[in-house]
């Protein structure tokens, strides 16, 4: 039996005050798109389809190497933290995923962690695993890197933790594990930039031995942080090259910030499908760095015309499209459930606008070289304000159609401020 | 009595071994400055007048918030800092003054700590306040702001600790308070982007005012991080604005690693020079983003163009010359100690090549409009190899011709690590 | 009498076929935003007030120093850029004034160029003086700089023409000079940092002494083009600082592609305003360097976040609140007449979506330190789509519902391809 | 018989004033050096047999798109050309062979092109193609596009002169054709980014079929300018993955200023150089975008770190290390004949340096963890000034002990400003 944490009667009492004006915002834009040639129902069945994960990680409030300034009632350990992704689900319905990490979701029942999720509505997304810092009692040190250290025990025990990874996510249902190394240095001369690389690949091609058959391996990259003057898979060209060296099951994971500085994202996303490589996304938004910020916060354009990419790669699958979806976010400043239920609906707001793209138009205007109505197409659909479709598709599938509202009014976290332990006060790293 | 922690045996051994080798070199380079106009025991002089400041905390191993990886041997307190301070000073001769940051430096008697520094060969610098955390026990959080906070009685404690910590610099022989905040945002929209401003300058007034006469306050400004949206002195325009608002002792302090990519760091320089608010520097080299690594590890060259800004500021002072010079790095991967030595040293000759350069052939260049000579000079001097002018100087101030090699076989480190107690793992705040 | 360029059946035809749709869209937005407590003829009679100029030299193809692309009927001189100014506000009703570049527009009479841009529905905005370029029977080059060059001579012939430009810019009605200079070095050691600031100031207080009681000198920095090491005039520190020198009419413009990467320019906007010296905007939109692209077609939010802050200035006007508004785009691959009808459009829709910000809303989620409610504020407007708003307010004002496709019917560039001499293909620079 | 421009007594009584000083600064460089184990006359040798080419656009004065200024004695044709960049190499003994560009250097007769070349002491080295320009005449307009061009007969045409400037090239004695296209867009939206590529390779592979078995395409990929939203080979990722499509004659060219921000280039060199896809060098400096600054005039240490990678590479040469290397600047503030021997100074410089590294040192550092060793080995190498290595090399290959003074003694450029027709001012694009 499913037990989910907002009382239904709650999101039905709102539900049923804004219903009215749902219904007269939908009826419009329906009436808007209908003369564009769009049919909403279709348009809301698509985003009904649409669905992202979230990470366990989130649902704790995160911080800098300066601070972290917790909140009462934040969760101190995964069942806690599967119960707060239930309050996102249930009120959001976009989020029926939590990719789980380890060793911080570490747990000595794996089935019987995977039936608690179940019993919440959840499932588990992709398997995260953690060389980049040390454990209570761990024989080698990550401190001079993990999959691509120099020492060899190293390295095999950086293999070992993702295989066991592996293992632990075909227990919970994940059909995918995401690859995120560190490994990099902060000096020129610390290490060899090309054997590092070739320390790396013979590593991660242990760990690719020991995917099952229908698994996915996901190389993610990152330009920088925690090493600061290189990394070993530091952009999307080493990570493609690696994916490549490794196998049809390796694929690329696009955070998107991870990049460097004016880089076009939407531009990568086209190559790694252009090459077979496109294996998902960690969505958050950053203005200087892998701020982790919320997605669409600072450049919601941006994230558009990610999933503009997204919808042309789906029309044109060429060797297949199949991208893993994911929230990846530090949420230091906001309540973690209300930051992922708003992002959830950011991201969703994307998918929905690329969706109401006229294709035909802009193709048409591409190929005769007509740039302004090439422009324009994309541009309307971006101006479009989908919330109506979002609400409309989440109350049919027993969502709350205002999310935060039903939230806020659910006093959720102060019951949980009660019943949770504290979580101690984070220094800083400095 | 001056204890100093290294053996003098040993490093006048070591110079006993190294010193025919430098008075070879030292004779070539004064050879070939001869051939140029200049003097280079005339240049010895000046580098040995030059020093820079060194902060407690860099004596401990640095980390990011996904791990920090400590070294046995870590000091856990001031006085251990201080001790480890007093090796390089001992070494280098270049670092006589050590900057505290509170509290992580509180002690119950600063004039027992002031005396307990000077036995060791050291004097204090800059005090440091620490508003970017929170503290046992502590009224009031910062999670929201420290002096920019939107809760008033969150300003008055920021103030208060401020003015405690002039207090303690007086007692320390500080002359100076570095005032850094992390305040910003994280969303669009989360504070008004005007009244924090006015916020911080009314807060910052207050500690102003509690300046004893022969003090400075010395604003830094930083684009990001903790925040991610925006800061409330994110830059030098900032700084010099609130600078101007506060009155004449206040200045402003340049860390090299808060700034935008691309900036033009040495004209910003010459800029609060020009407009008589140029009040010290945080040296340190970066890459990316505030990475806090090795001073001239990344780009020596932008490190030199600092200095030849600062060399023509000293021969054209306008409304006075007098600033603040200390080192501000994040050991995440060396041995503090060593990378301390090491980028004094880097530093050192940094203002020693800016003293090689040739003024009147380079301000008749500039005049001539002589684009190619002027660079020549500047270069020319760049190219030098000044390591002889540094060893020649530490060798006649009772320091070692090649530092790092006597701090090895000193085996420091490898001793502190059997008297001290051990510093815990830090799992990151992830 | 006005003689507008485009036929007014022509606009009345389409307004009419498209009426039905816009009156069904406008309808429906009122009753959403009423629920919000807004009243959408208020919204839109303030849109209807707004305005923003366009630059004469907008209206020809724009290009870079590896190639120009030139259309058939491109304008070739003044005159025939006012007629293209002209069809933008016609058919657009948001770009009354044309801002003039000399000597680029130079005519003889200057009384009779204002007459006939009045005929067209025109006046005149801010005048730009040129020394960037050297023109035929200079007597001084401007290769090594203008205002702050290091020859005397060029230096005054550089005020000289400054001070032509304002008597011009009387003649014409304009009130504003913005002074653009693109002096600065390739090289570290070219030109001496704090010295050409010093000529800087001294020859643009004598430009500043010509100005009219009435008029204002808008200062517009740029991190880098034509210089590439350092620029004089760089960034909004060292705009503002020569601001306060020259006195209270010199301001300050924002031109949004001359920053550098990640900079939070909203806040450079709210500092300006903080400070008494937002003097205007140059609007256009980047990727990468000053790319001159169209206004919001890259990053349509930050246009937005932009807007918000001088909503929050109009309310808060401190010293008070009179910025310039233009468009500054080079519009290399569109015709450049399409690409200001939608640019306007774009900056008219952020001006109507800042108006549409529940400040009480905005500023109490602010002072109780609620995040995320505070940017739902900002989000909540910056959602809707207010096309319905700004197409009615064209309607009223006698512009079309649908400017780009009133335009392409007309036929207005083909026409003028027949009329006009051709432009002389660009080779380039390198 | 050789034909050089510069007397050969002037460089002959020059060097005779200079040589006491030398043999100096060599022999105390030389005991320095071997105290480390190093046999100075073994890097002369080395630094004796590398070279570096020169472009023939090079020798022109550059500009930007505001304006550019152009030098008496300019040279207008690549006779003109030809004759400057002997004197480089008459002087330098570092830049035997020219890059040729096409159509700019389209001749009737290239086999006595390349006769009067040799009679220079000159030959040639890679062929460059230019479709990003219109030339009078040409049927398709590259406006929209070249190789990638939505229009199959302008991708024809631009076949058509890649395999043209292939025929010229093996009459020059090239064996490389380096490719780079501007293709790209401005909007989001004007091209699909996936099929924008696909026409690219397909177009590229035709040119790939017309090459001779012993020559080389390399591919140039640029992030921005002159399209600037997305560029089709923007950056080394499509880069190497293009070349991977191509076949093994497909290489990548790296030029320094093509990159994004904080990019760690030296990285990139070490990818493709692991990848077998390391072709060559664009060597100049940058300090904002593609800004053509003489090399390694911003950032010397970067310039270092790539030619650290390179002798690396070179120890392990994997699938072979046969990069090309050509300088490619625009000189817009200097006499570019001043600028390429300067640079091509700085660029040998650069490689003597790498040569001293101490390897075994290095990669014992690096396999014992030891980072702060391994940092200090490349620094070591690095702040050796080994000017007296080049100007000794340059001394016994008969060039000039200090380049710029006997270029400006032989008053060359004065000759040439009364030989040669002037250029014409450039207006600038804007």
């Amino acid at each position: 039996m499913t037990q989910l944490p907002i009382s239904a009667d709650l999101i039905a009492d709102r539900n049923a005050v804004h219903l009215e004006a749902l219904e007269d915002d939908y009826g419009a834009l329906g009436r808007k798109l209908a003369r564009a040639g769009i049919d909403i129902d279709a348009v809301k069945a698509k985003v009904a389809g649409f669905s992202v994960a979230v990470p366990s990680w989130g649902a704790g409030r995160g911080g800098t190497r300066f601070a972290k300034f917790p909140i009462p009632g934040e969760p101190t350990n995964i069942h806690e933290k599967l119960e707060d992704c239930a309050v996102i689900q249930q009120l959001g319905r976009t989020t029926p995923r939590v990719s789980p990490h380890f060793p911080w979701d570490k747990v000595s029942d794996y089935k019987a962690l995977r039936e608690e999720a179940a019993a919440l509505g959840l499932g588990f997304d992709a398997v995260n695993s953690n060389t980049f810092q040390d454990q209570p009692g761990q024989a080698h040190t990550y401190a001079n890197g993990s999959l691509a250290a120099q020492d060899a025990a190293t390295r095999a025990q950086a293999v070992d933790h993702n295989i066991e990874c592996i293992e632990i996510g075909r227990q919970l249902g994940s059909k995918d594990i995401t690859v995120w190394v560190g490994d990099g240095t902060n000096f020129p001369g610390q290490q060899d930039l090309g054997r590092s690389l070739d320390r790396y690949l013979e590593a991660a091609s242990q760990v690719y031995a020991a995917l099952p058959d229908d698994w996915r391996m996901l190389l993610e990259h990152k330009m920088f942080e925690p090493a600061f003057y290189s990394t070993v898979i530091s952009d999307w060209g080493s990570s493609i090259l690696a994916a490549q060296e490794l196998g049809p099951k390796a694929k690329c994971l696009v955070d998107l910030g991870h990049h460097a500085p004016n880089v076009n994202i939407e531009q990568i996303v086209a190559r790694l499908h252009r090459f077979g490589k496109l294996g998902g996304f960690h969505f958050n938004d950053s203005k200087y760095g892998d701020d982790d910020l919320d997605s669409g916060s600072i450049n919601p354009h941006q994230l558009f015309l990610v999933f503009n990419e997204l919808a042309e790669a789906e029309l044109n699958p060429r060797e297949g499209f199949n991208p893993s979806y994911m929230i990846d976010q530090s949420h230091n400043v906001t309540d973690p459930i209300e930051s992922m239920l708003s992002s959830a609906e950011t991201i969703a707001q994307c998918y929905a606008k690329a969706a109401l793209v006229d294709r035909d138009a802009l193709h048409g205007a591409q190929e005769a070289n007509d740039t302004m109505m090439a422009f324009q197409t994309l541009r309307r659909a971006y101006n479009t304000d989908v919330a109506p479709i979002l609400a409309m598709a989440r109350l049919e599938a027993g969502g709350a159609i205002d999310v935060l509202e039903a939230y806020r009014l659910s006093q959720y976290r102060s019951r949980k401020a009660q019943e949770r332990k504290a979580v101690g006060r984070g220094a800083g790293i400095v």
